[in-house]
This record gives structure tokens, sequence and C-alpha cells, in this order.
């Protein structure tokens, strides 16, 4: 019985220490993405549209039904979505990892979008996104794709 | 003595019981994605650009320095890429997983990309890549954006 009590603990250990040392293992890699990611949300809660454009890399695109590509085109968007009366947009990531050779990555999260629609009601639509990041050669990290999956309604 | 070899198997069993169990977890929920990817490399391979096309949404883009988007863009930069001399473009996911409410996904993986160049040589170019995935009105999954990590030459 006292083995069985003594191989149980053992088991545990084991299962701890390989579980924390994967967790921190992959939290390591990738905090810098974390970190990034954290610092664009920031930047858009406290500027705004041009918060938002900081993050931008030349080449990023905002994917979904309707792609949009090219900084003007973002801007125009985001601008749009950004300036909407009340509008809230926050988000928070969940994980990040590398891809490759560690210069393209991607942050997955969850966002918040709120606002006041033209009736005054407040409005709000949550989702999950993720975001996919390059090194720059100046080696900071810009996004170059954003995708967002709304929670169903 | 004897105790510690039976804590130390009592561990070893353990951390590969919970290995497997997170592993075939993460891979059962996203399994769909898995075997997408690979019969999205099986259409390739078998079909060269109408296999690559048959797995695109309308509205995907393939990121990079100068992103593609648009069906015909894509019909020509990846005919151009899979019509070159003895050119085999293939991958496998090492990874898939769902993004919010199941509607959105991605998997990772490894591609390697191999052809003969104008002076008769044959080359080789290995990398990391990550497909983000939609499932469509039919049910069917496809591909909403891709961009490939090459590994350092």
């Amino acid at each position: 019985m006292k083995k069985l009590v003594l191989a149980a603990l053992w088991s545990l250990i084991a299962v701890i220490v390989v579980c924390a040392a994967v967790t921190f293992a992959a939290d390591r890699d990738a905090s810098v993405l974390m970190q990034t990611d954290r610092d664009f949300a920031k930047a858009t809660a406290a500027r705004g549209i041009d918060g938002w454009m900081e993050f931008m890399a030349p080449n990023a695109v905002l994917l979904g039904a309707e792609p949009i590509v090219g900084l003007d085109q973002i801007r125009a968007a985001m601008a749009k979505e950004l300036g909407t009366p009340n509008s809230h947009l926050t988000w928070e990531p969940t994980k990040a990892e590398f891809i490759g050779d560690g210069n393209t990555g991607y942050t997955v999260g969850r966002f918040e979008s709120r606002w006041t629609d033209q009736a005054g009601n407040p409005k709000v639509r949550k989702g999950a996104y993720m975001t996919t990041w390059q090194r720059q050669k100046d080696g900071s990290w810009k996004v170059v794709g954003d995708i967002g999956s709304p929670d169903p309604q």
C-alpha cells in the first residue's frame, strides 16, 4: 500500500514537472508576441486608428468576407469601425507561437467590440481572433494578417 | 533501489499517458482540419494548379511581401510556381486548431518545394507554413489565408 502511494506521488510530481516545463517553454518562446499583441491593444485603446496603424506591416491584410489590403484601405476601414459613437474595441491574447525560423508567428485571443447604434442602444459583439505577425527589418513585430471569428449572436 | 526503479517506471507511464491524452484531445478537436489540409496537399500533388484551386475560398489571400488577393490572381501566381520544370510542392500539417465558434481554424506544418533551375540544377526550399481555414456554407473547409516561412538558406 505504501509502495502504491509512493508510486502515485511520484507519478503526480512527474506529470506536474513535465506540464510546467512544456507550458513554460511555450510561453517563453513566444512571449514577445504576447506582449506585442497586448501593446497593440493598448495603443488602439489609447490612440484609436493611429494606434492601430502603428502595428500594421506594409503588407498587412485584414482577412474576411472582403479582404482589406494596403495601408490606406486598412486605415479607412478601421477608422470607420473605431470612429463609431462610443466605440471600444478591446482584445487579449490567450496564446502565441512562432512558426518556422522565428520570424513569423501568430497570436490567438478574444476580442470585444462595444458601440452605440443609431437608435442610441448599446451594442456588443464578442469573438475570437487570430493575428499573424512577421518580424520587420528593424526587429519590431508587425501584423501581416488578421482574422476575426465572432461568436454566434 | 527496487522502489526507485518502480517509482521511475510509474512516473514514465504517467507522463506518457498524460501526453498521449493531451495529443489525442488536440488532434480529435481539429482532425477535420488536419485531414482537409492533407487532402489539399494530395490534390495539389495529383492535379497541380487545379487541385490547389479546389481548396481556395472566394476570399482567399496568399499572405507575403506582396499579398495575392482574388482567385484569378492566386491561380496565375500558383500556376507559375507549380508549372516550374520538375516542380514538386509538398506539405504535411503538424497541428490544427479551431478558434472561436468552430467555423474558423488553422493548420501549421512543414512544406518542401523542389524544382529544377534554368541551368538544370535541382533546387529545394523547405520551411514552415500556416493556413487559415473557414467553413463554407456547404460545410466544406476552404483556405482564406496562407503564409509560408522559409527556413534560412
